[in-house]
């Protein structure tokens, strides 16, 4: 199975920058540990990585990954652009925040992107990648 | 470590009701399912299934687990006493939906128990509780 | 033909308080006159009456009537889980109010069961039982 | 005992058009129905139908029946002019629908004449006149 | 000066209906009164009567007084197409209202013709009409 | 008959600021000629201007005259307490406004005041503290 | 291919009121140009235009063209009838405005009868009738 | 004088839980000395405590005290049928709350029991139990 | 210990005007019955009365009492002024209303002072100021 | 004259993915039609096309052509950048779309742009693209 | 150049309550900043503090200055009052805030007399009069 | 002391469009005027311009100045992206708008970047650039 993660805008600040939110890691290492952990099970990993939107939909749009797992970052509030690339691919899109998005501002409440994912995974930490990746293999 | 199952309103029609939503397995299979996937994995796991508010919140408030997975069912979206009951515990709980909730009716789409949760995993099938609850382990 | 006649919260003290608004007949009164009315008809009638929202869930999702009559009383105006009950059942359910409710405060003018159920009968007093459920009929 | 049943805009295209949501019979069938029907209870029946939201007005407030039923079609969601005219009138006037408004579109959920009606039947299909109509008779 | 005093929905039945709102006074008397009045200052007053929204548009649009005093009942809550005629003509029309809108229920606080007439006098009884005017020759 | 003109906020400045919109006479000229309209009708006219949203409560409520007009300028808009002033006293207020608010920014289209007044007059120039004030006397 | 194009409410003043915003030529000069527009090209034109709602439903309905251009004017707002009329109905129409309502007050920015259109050609001046029609035949 | 003390969902666990925001108290030591307090004044003292929403309903509907001090906790908030239990029954009922509801979460804000108690007491710790029923007395 | 009484808009008509709303004690009246109550308790009292928001927020910033009681009328439901002057001061706050303004206009179930009063005490009658003061004696 | 057709957001993807919404034509195919369309008209046809928003604004803003047809998928509902970059051009843009965005989901009946362009052409297939450059020419 | 500082509600207590707010300076101290800072540049410098609505407007009203820095406080966001003085005035009104009010409660994100003022400095400390005042001389 | 001057999106365009809304300057020319101005007091000045969001959020991140001034063009409305790049970073951001966006559509006047900004300087012209700035230095 081949898995494709997107992380969108300021994602690549992960580990540099408010680590009390969002933890220590690197996106590096984040990814390091998904291609160890999903390599093992012989899966294939590969990355892309953008602060831009209208990169960010092209990914999605021209992957043929058997499953995106992706972190859009603010985008996923206001971004109708992600949602209709996400909606043009038969590719399962599931949905992921390293923070529990719904116990902050109003406005991170409400993701635009979700109803055309398959599904959500919020709050739990750097391991909603690999949680997200697993409802594929379990 | 302890888990505890926390099953809401209308859970007890799971797989008998709606199949092509909610899928195939019953409440009882997916807990056998659960007890031997972490028993292997040395976990316990208990079990609270109620169709009445003031129940769950009681078992909510009351529970001495270390994690507790909850499927609201509808309370989700107006129960303020649950709210108020998992606010109350110190026990990370972490809200599950079979079905993706953002795909569905607007009003499907807020959850008042969210934001007191640890986290949410939704849309990804009967599969959720055993995601939540591994989320603690990995 | 088998009805269910179900009352939701408050309704046990039909007759015997407010009675400018809900009437005189006490609810054994109204349903003895159904047990008459459509045994004539060579109809079965049978009733279940609780303040428990969850408890109105199991007996709607759980019976095994031809139709169901159901006044929820307050809990037409919030009870997402009698929602999901009644979408979950075959059996055709008519929502009743014997007041107006369209005609009161704000928020009784909003039914969050009415989108499921087959139709409404609304405040032409204690009779809306037996229309709703006379539909069924001719 | 005199009925007025008064049909609004597009209703003279029942039993035409839209037959899978409004029926197959015809306003000519169903008013021929309610005069068997209730000329035997020894009621009278006249009708009014125009697609003219002033005309219905001028027909709800001028009429000496001893009781209206109204189908308004889309005019219930906006007139306040029919509202008005209900008003004005002492005859009761019974609001009635085909379809279930309530599980339509949210801009008929809402009837800017239900408030001044004296009840509200809808959702039964196409028998929904008579409904209304019966319930001043038993 | 030429008056022209267009009357809407609902307004023949002032002084036959609900008196205690909209006064004793039939229109008949009313626009009696009113030639006497503005007769004696020599102006010529004429009289538009319809419960037809359309018919109201076109008298207005087509008017050729030196002002327009309106009471559009009910439609001022909502016909954008008598705003349009208002605005269309370079007559000046005061809309009027015989009873306090603003003092009634929530809908009835706002007009849309409003913003496109001249000014509003309301809640004052039946004199409305001729204060209306009288802001013509004072 | 004893009439109490009452200007609010800003009112200081008629006649000298913003002409285009509220004309060029001065309060005092306006003053000035509503003595004498009314004089000669036998009529009593007093006034109270204030910029200070209290002291108008207070010239409302301890107002011993037979009738008000009030032009509360901005504080329509939201003086709760002006409007309980009015709700306190007896003595029938009609509220004016020079130019026609409900062609204004939109929040000038609410009035707070008007649910308790006999009546509005906006929009007809410095005439409607003339008109206000005759709606009394014809 | 036969063509209907229908105008509603205040159109009968178009080229004489208000050119500035919906230009110099009449209805009769506009509907003029397309008889001989869509003539050469072998099509048919009729034209139905009327200030009242009912009469235009009844119009879009009844008609047995193949394609109507239906310009509403301000019934496109709030008419919930003309929209049910043109859901009732098999013909394709568009929806048309000569002035672009988008740019206008916020309350034209909402097209009631859009949804059920097959498209919408708005703002490009008269030729806005030509345009639509020309969207069957390219 | 009898009063009924009520306490609704998630009450129980008062003085064990969140002490920072409902204080030391549990409810047996807070039931305990309204029973002292009001013994010494002549006043019997009951008590009615559960997390279920119907019971509470019941227990307001059919109790046969002077006056009910009812904390609802989260149901305040939303539950309309405690409201109608409120309104059903002639007892005059405070509604009180321990923490002030009113510098909380937005939706803690809003009491829907509130508009069919006799008053409220917010805010001022576990004493306001104490507070309300001293309003019968001085 | 110090209490300051302090009551703003149109408080000065207690017991003259809407008696029935308000009761039938003067201002006055109330103050002479709180000097002698909290007399006897060893307490003293002092009283600011003012329509004028400005000096009711000076008062309350610079008060040196224990404790203030606050009836701030009409302002409760805008003064983000008195808001202010009620953070910037370290004296607790009680707001009291003698009506309960829960169950009145829509617009006065709103207080903007709430959130930064220590409690809200309303709907008991004039004796809302003695039950204020009394919680921080008990 | 030259025309500049400018695509927006995963528009690239037309005649690829979702056709039986978008149509089997791809944008190649599109603009070529374009091309020999209006080169027999003797017009001049540019293309431009980017997923990224701020490439879109930098297109518009500089563009030297007589006329912009601009389709700017999904960021038409929120991007004031684009609307902004056509105000600050004095070359005339109209929207299009190919679907019907006014039948779809509710956020996509806004358009933050719509305001600031000539026009809209919506609903009609690929054929939006010739009709809106069509009225440049007829 | 003349420049008038106006401080509104609240403001003499700067320096006093709230430092870690506000800042430590009192408002005697920032004038006597600015009397000097702005004498050295030839400037004149005038003050006017009010906790009086009324006043305030009257200040603004009269004012001969140069430009006005307006500190409203609280007014800020609901004086329409104040809005209507400064647009009643033609010296430039620059509003200033010390506290950035966009990062507070989201009531004070609105300013009402922001539309009327030729700018907005918030945020910037005890300094915003400053560079509110400089922005005249650079 | 080093700042940074962001730009965003349609900035490029300053001073060659729309000069009667944002003056006559270039950005070129703007950007010069700040490196003298500052460039006299000590300070280094850098710049950085974009059209595109996400490089503007990578801008901001990784910026080693000391301050930072944006002015994020429209994107301060809407862009979540660029306000959680400012969050990330610890250099202090004061957000600048030319015009007074507060006096211009409503849309303009929400700013989702202002809450995590040090502060807001808007309408003064082209020297809100140096205005905030400055308030670095004074």
């Amino acid at each position: 199975m081949k898995f494709l993660f997107v992380n969108g805008v300021n994602m690549a600040a992960l580990g540099k920058r408010e680590k009390s939110v969002y933890g220590e890691k690197t996106l590096e290492e984040i990814n390091g540990e998904l291609v160890r952990f999903f390599g093992e099970k012989g899966c294939e990993c590969s990355f892309f990585t953008s602060d831009i939107e209208g990169e960010l939909c092209r990914a999605v749009r021209e992957s043929d990954a058997d499953a995106i797992v992706l972190n859009a970052g603010a985008y996923s509030h206001y971004s109708v652009a992600l949602r209709d690339a996400i909606s043009s691919t038969e590719v399962p899109v599931v949905e992921v925040h390293i923070s529990n998005i719904f116990a902050r501002e109003e406005f991170r409440r409400t993701s635009v992107i979700a109803p055309v994912c398959k599904g959500v995974v919020a709050g739990l930490g750097t391991q909603v990648y690999r949680l997200a990746a697993l409802s594929f293999l379990i």
